[in-house]
């Protein structure tokens, strides 16, 4: 037998992708009911392990501290009983939702009675590379076997001890169900094993990157293998001169606030010139009173003098904190011109009681999701009805916006003859 | 001004993008009707050019054959006035298709109100990298326009006056339909150029390689955007022991020797033990006089033995050609075995009279297409109905097998609130 210690990352891979391909077979081959049984299985383990892996978080908390890392990131690290028991409930939770292989997209019949048959099917083996937050060990692992993938995961160093405690009940569960145990497979190690899973060609059919900008484009610079970019949101939302001010205020204030840390909150502001005035002397006490730092044009700077002075820099910035960058511009053109250049093309918001500029602004921002008259912070699987998300896409191939269960399958044509060849 | 000459590949590739992604806009914003008479204009203008486009065409042959150019490549590079007349009514084929842009692929409206819509609109901008086929570079433009996208094109270098010609027949159809002429780029150069093209992140939104196994390896393997990989095509027959063998004769010889040198011809013949006998006897023969050379295992050369003996690069190798690989397998597991190892996930097909092995081989093979009792051949965007194809993917991620119109675009969401903000 060959020790694990001495395989090169690339064999580890190698051999953690053989079992993964290998267990993928057989769950494509399952029912619903037995992968769901699985899933209800691994809720049971987790629930049984859950003093194991505190545990080992304990010891993983331990070295982040000593080692001096910042304090976001062991906010990010650390399992709570109750993060533990929302985590639990996630999976029977993504157990209960439908199945979304074997699904029949398109069947059509040829004149010649060919028949032709467009069905969904699992992707195989699913790559994920990301951070230190474990919780993602559990919820992406759970959306990729419900989608009848099998899954390699790949986190961050810093979470290695709880990672692995939490793969050991993800495969108890999976075995308890009669499911292969290879279907989750978990590397160690640091950036040479996260390389390796990157450029396993023809070993993992999709990676997915989840985390922060700087993972997403060592990603894309390194991968080999297809990739599903996620993440980066500059989000912007437009007050256009026609919108309501008020709902204006409401809209900016949910965008920028609810949630400031995720991609999809607002990160600047476009105010049209003939409305800047009144609208940003309701907003921008709100905005104060927030605690929203403003960085503003200087347009804006003579409306509210309190704000800072905006650079080129701050058009571009996902400050995922309590900041704003606000600038008065003129008219819609100047708005789409402005998201053109510095969206990131994840969502993107009007508010405006004209219709005409309100669907010009739908049809002509490149984006994943484009909202008139609402915040963008819906731009996520749990809001679309999608029931879980395993990211949301900023590129354009294959998935655009919130990735649920569907977004992570592919599929085939099925073509059934009565001994038809092509003339 | 600065002179062409002077730019670097990537300059030339920023230029060229910049004016693709500012035709873009226009193209995503343009009628149905208007892309059509564009295309129809494209049809006019390179009718009027065939003069000039065959004197190129003339000039590159003249110098491919001065190289000591290879035959068949020469084959590939040569435009007839037959071939022409052909292109021209391929273009006004796809503007006779239907417009795949802003289709509602579905829509639906939450418990509050927030109606969310999930709409086809086009890549933006398509990169397409291509051997000396010039026919392809106004098939593949076409297409990409039809689509709403611009088009950066590089195809072969022993192609380049003829592609050049081609390519300004093109931009003078869409400036006289009112549509900018950056739509339509075309990269000049060698193979620094190419890598220009696969490396320009965030200029391309997708590239499609379009060539040889050759041409597709050295895309993956350095391109940085998205790439839809297409064309290897490993694909296998089973004659299973429940087969009809007259059918399984007839769909042998059409999947092999219809024509040969595309992707979907079929390679390796896998045939059940129980009826390899008899099978073989009724193929033999008629392979022979078809002039298909057959490398069997062991237990076919026992029945054919004038066939050569088999070693293991044939069960891997696409031959295009009237070659044709044998083996004996004993069963339907067998035959999953083999495909799954040596498969390219192209198009694979099962002769049965058994319905449930026939399922069973649908269900299990994973591939594009998968076949019962009918000719791999039919793997083709024409014979799907698409009416036309710009490929055949063999990646799962975002497009499977043949590629039409609907293939090259991507979806967004409009969503329409009434001041919505996430609770």
């Amino acid at each position: 037998m060959v020790e694990r210690e001495s395989l090169s990352p690339q064999e580890e891979v190698r051999v953690l992708a053989g079992a993964a391909r290998a267990a993928a077979a057989e769950l494509a081959r399952a029912p619903s009911a037995v992968k769901d049984e699985a899933l209800r299985a691994i809720a049971r383990a987790l629930q049984a392990a859950e003093p194991e892996v505190l545990a080992a978080n304990a010891e993983d908390l331990a070295a982040a501290r000593a080692a001096g890392l910042p304090a976001p990131l062991i906010a990010r690290l650390t399992l709570t009983p109750d993060r533990y028991g929302a985590m639990v409930r996630g999976v029977l939770a993504v157990a209960a939702l439908p199945d979304p292989v074997g699904e029949v997209v398109e069947a059509w019949e040829r004149p010649d009675g060919l028949r032709i048959e467009k069905v969904r099917v699992p992707l195989g083996v699913i790559g994920l590379i990301y951070e230190s937050r474990p919780n993602v060990t559990v919820d992406a692992a759970v959306l990729c076997l419900k989608a009848g993938s099998s899954v390699l995961l790949k986190g961050g160093r810093e979470a290695e001890r709880t990672n692995l405690a939490l793969v050991a009940a993800l495969r108890r569960g999976l075995a308890a169900a009669g499911l292969p145990p290879g279907a989750v497979g978990y590397l160690q190690g640091g950036r040479e094993a996260a390389q390796a899973l990157m450029q396993a060609t023809g070993l993992v059919d999709c990676l997915i990157p989840r985390g922060g900008a700087g993972l997403i484009r060592s990603v894309l610079a390194q991968a080999r293998v297809p990739v599903i970019e996620t993440g980066a949101g500059v989000c912007h939302l437009f007050v256009d001169r026609a919108a309501d001010l008020e709902m204006a205020v409401r809209i900016a204030l949910n965008a920028k606030c609810s949630n400031p840390a995720v991609c999809n909150a607002l990160e600047t502001l476009l105010v049209d010139a003939p409305v800047a005035e009144p609208f940003l002397r309701q907003l921008g006490p709100a905005l104060r009173e927030a605690g929203v730092a403003v960085r503003g044009c200087p347009r804006v700077r003579e409306i509210l003098p309190w704000a800072e002075p905006a650079t080129e820099e701050d058009w571009a910035a996902e400050y995922l904190d309590l900041i704003l960058a606000v600038r008065v511009v003129d008219g819609l053109e100047a708005a789409l011109d402005h998201i053109a250049r510095y969206g990131t093309r994840h969502s993107e918001a009007i508010v405006t009681r004209d219709p005409e500029r309100a669907e010009r602004f739908l049809q002509e921002v490149d984006a994943a999701a484009v909202y008139w008259n609402a915040s963008t912070r819906f731009t996520d699987g749990g809001e679309f009805g999608f029931g879980a998300e395993i990211g949301i896409s900023t590129q354009k191939l294959h998935a655009r916006g919130p990735m649920g269960l569907r977004e992570i399958t592919t599929y085939k044509y099925r073509i059934r003859g009565a001994g038809h060849v092509r003339g």
